[in-house]
């Protein structure tokens, strides 16, 4: 799919731009978040690593990807969880979220990638069927109706 | 709660007989494995770094608690994966799977994690009983029924 959207990788220069957009995202959806102050230095700590890998489209950025990786005894390579993929409201619909993950795909190889994972709200049926589309599933077979719940306990607070 | 089975971090060393027990879990469960053989070098290099921590219980271990670490934007310190937790047939119920999990969230605190995670099968209603009485929740608040589902996409074979 072709998309006018670039997609790049983001440096630890970008920290300040990303917090911003994971603010508005987590705000948009009345969850909680510390703040772009907060998240501006943590970001930039964390893209100075190998283990936090974050997709921007367009310059100012309209849509981001924000991974984390880790290792797993399953696999030779890195397992990566997107734990963010969100586009600014006005520009959905558009393509940018599937160019994102496209990017993603074509990164993978290189980083080491051997597995992506995503947790998607059991009422987000869209999020699922995009997901779907590009490849991804929530069982082991496409007949099989065994599905995993994500479980989580804060250890924070 | 008390447990006869001691719960210990796990070395290098332990990585044969995890291994042995990753696979015969796998074997048990009809999931495919690449063998002991292939998974105890892989174990030795993981157990030798930061980011994955193996809890045993019993010498020889008869239970078993293997994590993967990875960093988060939310959180100051550490998430961690639940990748596999496994009591051997034969001791099953009498608090083993308990024991370990208390041990992890003793550890938790000098680790510095921040979150703990886990994917639990839609149908095993037990597992899910047994991470609920830990603490563990798939909604954000109790009054919530907006659970998550996993999703993955392997990029291998």
């Amino acid at each position: 799919m072709s998309s006018r959207w670039t997609v790049q990788l983001a440096t630890p220069d970008d920290a300040d731009e990303i917090a911003d957009l994971l603010h508005d995202f987590n705000t948009e959806f009345s969850t909680p978040s510390p703040g772009a102050a907060v998240l501006a230095p943590r970001l930039r700590r964390l893209l100075a690593g190998d283990l936090t890998v974050a997709l921007v489209a367009g310059r100012p950025a309209v849509g981001l990807a924000l991974l984390t990786l880790r290792p797993n005894v399953w696999y030779e390579g890195m397992v990566a969880l997107l734990d963010e993929l969100y586009v600014v409201p006005r520009l959905r619909s558009q393509g940018i979220g599937s160019a994102i993950i496209e990017a993603l795909l074509a990164l993978a190889p290189e980083r080491g990638l051997d597995l992506i994972e995503i947790n998607v709200d059991e009422g987000d049926v869209d999020a699922q069927r995009f997901y779907e589309r590009h490849g991804f599933a929530n069982t082991e077979t496409p007949e099989s109706t065994e599905r995993a719940f994500y479980y989580w306990r804060e250890l924070t607070g």
